[in-house]
């Protein structure tokens, strides 16, 4: 076929470098080996596909965090690395839990150099706010995830990503096989943008595997894994139907702030997260939209039980998923039609071409910490440790045409109205009402809500007043004293430098 | 918060590159308008989509033609152009049809340059053979379009998507709204590789759009449009039920080869196509599958109703559709859960990372020309004319263990079985079986199958015999004469010049 090419550069010079045929399968010669052919991409163990993957000192590999306390691959393979003694990685999980704890051992001996995660909990985060690491951990937001690494500072060679089951090419789900996490939004992103793709698959069933979360185009290897993860431990920690009178009353003043906002319209949508308050505030609404037969054209987010029973009672049409928080979630993606699952770019990236949280009428966010100027911290505890997440807070707070803020007033004898939050991770300008206990706070940006909220009979005061009263029940909290030396960087969802996180004095 | 990058940069030179925060919409300024924030992909004209786009001289735009004769967006999109005064376009269309006829005129007035597709019909194939254009036409597969879309030499600029429906963010499919042209496999690509794109909707409805073949984090503009395609006429020149006996005689023939070939085994795999007397061979297929109670675990390519039929009747677990070839298809897209849409980069292209096709037991093509090699034309016509299209003919020639080539020997007193295609699309060592009206002939590098078939009781003969057959009945047909001009160039699946068309003399 060369005297093709030779006669097309004589009439047409430009096309004079391209290459003639020289067989159907010079560039796919496992086509001609059925074996080669169906398992080309299947490996025989964990390290076999890292040594195919070629993972050096330096490079940078992800996970997700989909399992939450239940996962059982992170630490499987940060082992393994270790053991074949690969160092100075970035570490780029979409988030880390206490089940993370021995990933201590990795830091201190150098396979992990560097971190970016939404957030860190126990041991790990303890030991990483005492100074663990030569460099500070980077705490971004699951939109703001994705925009790093769109930009290419998170730029990840290898994502090792758990699913439940695969097929021999790649495709695979979070909702069928027997050890499921539901939704695989933060793995989809990794699929689609790492270098070599992993799967860690427990179940490796017959070609096409549908629903295809990843797809066979996306995973270069696959690895049959006993187990990815225990999905009973994905709710670990997070909130059950509560009974505490005080998160009731929370949770009863947050639907009638939604009830009486403006935004409680037939088609409004809505994201709640999962905590006790929210959870509970899903039930008071669900009273108010039966009676005023209003229904919500779709929930977003993290989704768990309270959503999932709404749907199925026909109260809210769709559910974007990007984060199944518990088993039942997970079984609704499996089945229900109108639950979606999406990627996190497509949830919250501000960088991507359209998030979802942007068509958020309302948001129901929590806060360790809220100050005077609505700045609020999901991080670091009073103690001055990580013990959170950024998550979607600030993504969705910069976006919702509501954000509702919900927290007890105090905790513990600790004020969570101060002065100035510790770490800001979600701005003040974001956020419109502060629900507490004690009473219902608008920002002065937002005066017409401030107003039918009042017009409503709802306690409506100044954050001042809350942070007052808050004050005389426990008293001024004492400053915590921090060292000079950076541990964490938070970063917003845009990739900008919101605030940084201190050594606390030992 | 610059104190912070100050500080930072003093303890982490390599982080003083960071940015500061300046606020929760810097980087998204819409969020802070609520018309902006839900309308801002919005164009009011074609013409306005354009200009957003800054298309200029010089760019490659691209369409699909999912709607194949019924498309009313390809050339409606270029006389807007044109009257812009845009010149010098490559025009990268998945295909072109005889529909597109008045693109002549953008070709003599120098608005298109360059054109890539699979095929051509009608006018416009015949003034491009005959010399319409400065530059030869490349001819690719549509594995191999994907694979010149990532290699970067068709560098999409702006990509003009027709979908049935979108929501106001991009959320878009071809099976729900009015005018639905099913699978969106080929737009499904141009949406992900083009760095604009433009989807022109014939509604637009309720944000969450669902399915999202096209997602929102692809699309940047939406465009209303009156009609998008006649759907009616997707099926226009493919093959309805046939009473041809010839036709009849090939179709069963090609049944008996496949149940005596080895393959037809429970959970084999499929492809057909859309020639009569493959949609043919399907149905006394089904009867052999019913009789020895043998399903397929999948059937591949291009859906046609005569596939729908044996899905519905549990006869094919799933269907894996990258275009769908009449109403009944589409139709079955909407309703049935196994009947899945995939790209034409999942379906076909040898550089992805898993392409559909190589997990093909059988697939049925059709042929123009076959000669003594076995190499197959299905691109110019017995006058040199170019008049077909290269479709998925090679990439699943290539990756299928058993490729059946059904053919007439002869038409309107034309020998199909010749000397020398005039034009190679399928290497003869990618087609396994020749099944015509006469007899069939098996690639002599497959002497396994023909004892099978001989042992079947099949008329196998050489291919050299069927060749003698057909020159008896015809008479040795005259060579064509060409001149020196190429005016098409044969792209391989892989990219390669596996072939040349030449200007036919005047």
């Amino acid at each position: 076929m060369t005297k093709h090419i030779d006669i097309l550069a004589s009439q047409y010079p430009q096309l004079g470098a391209l290459t003639p045929f020289t067989g159907a399968n010079t560039t796919t010669p496992y086509l001609a080996d059925i074996k080669q052919k169906h398992e080309r991409k299947l490996c025989q163990s964990i390290e076999d596909s890292i040594k195919q993957c070629q993972l050096r000192d330096g490079m940078t590999i992800s996970f997700h965090h989909a399992f939450r306390e239940g996962d059982k691959i992170i630490n499987l393979v940060m082992d393994i690395i270790a053991k074949m003694g690969i160092k100075d990685l970035t570490l780029a999980s979409s988030s880390l839990l206490s089940c993370n704890t021995p990933l201590i051992e990795h830091i201190k001996s150098g396979v992990i150099t560097q971190i970016y995660t939404s957030g860190m909990r126990g041991k790990l985060a303890e030991a990483i706010s005492h100074g663990l690491m030569k460099n500070p951990v980077h705490i971004h937001s699951h939109g703001g995830r994705v925009k790093l690494i769109q930009s290419g500072e998170i730029n990840i060679d290898i994502a090792f990503l758990a699913v439940s089951t695969s097929d021999e090419f790649g495709n695979a789900n979070g909702v069928s096989g027997t050890s499921r996490c539901g939704s695989l939004g933060y793995a989809m992103v990794d699929a689609q943008y790492a270098k070599k793709v992993v799967l860690l698959a427990e179940n490796i069933v017959a070609f096409p595997n549908h629903p295809a979360s990843i797809k066979q185009d996306q995973a270069d290897y696959i690895v049959k894994v006993d187990e990815v993860g225990d999905p009973t431990k994905i709710s670990v920690g997070a909130a059950r139907i509560t009974s505490n009178p005080r998160e009731l009353m929370i949770a009863k003043y947050a639907a009638s702030v939604i009830e009486h906002s403006g935004y409680f319209k037939d088609g409004f949508s809505i994201q709640t997260g999962s905590g006790a308050s929210s959870t509970a505030a899903t039930r008071f609404l669900e009273d108010k939209m039966v009676a005023q037969n209003i229904t919500a054209s779709f929930a977003l987010g993290g989704i768990t039980q309270s959503i999932v029973d709404l749907h199925e009672k026909g109260l809210i049409k769709t559910l974007l998923d990007t984060q199944s928080f518990d088993n039942a979630a997970g079984d609704s993606l499996a089945k229900n039609p109108n639950h979606i699952e999406i990627s996190t770019n497509v949830y919250a990236n501000p960088a991507s071409k359209a998030a979802c949280c942007d068509q958020l009428d309302v948001v129901i966010l929590s806060a360790l910490e809220i100050d005077l100027n609505f700045n609020v911290n999901v991080l670091t505890g009073s103690d001055g440790i990580m013990r959170g997440a950024s998550g979607g807070h600030c993504d969705t707070a910069a976006s919702a045409n509501l954000t509702i803020i919900v927290a007890p007033l105090i905790r513990s004898r600790i004020p969570t109205v101060i002065n100035k939050v510790t770490t800001i991770i979600t701005p003040g300008e974001s956020v419109d009402v502060l629900v507490t206990d004690h009473g219902i706070a608008v920002n002065p940006a937002r005066p017409e809500i401030a107003e039918r909220l009042t017009a409503a009979g709802l306690p409506v005061m100044t954050i001042d007043e809350l942070y007052q009263r808050a004050i005389n029940l426990t008293g001024e909290p004492t400053p915590l004293e921090f060292d000079d030396k950076i541990v964490g960087v938070i970063r917003y969802r845009d990739g900008s430098v919101i605030d940084v996180v201190r050594q606390i004095k030992a």
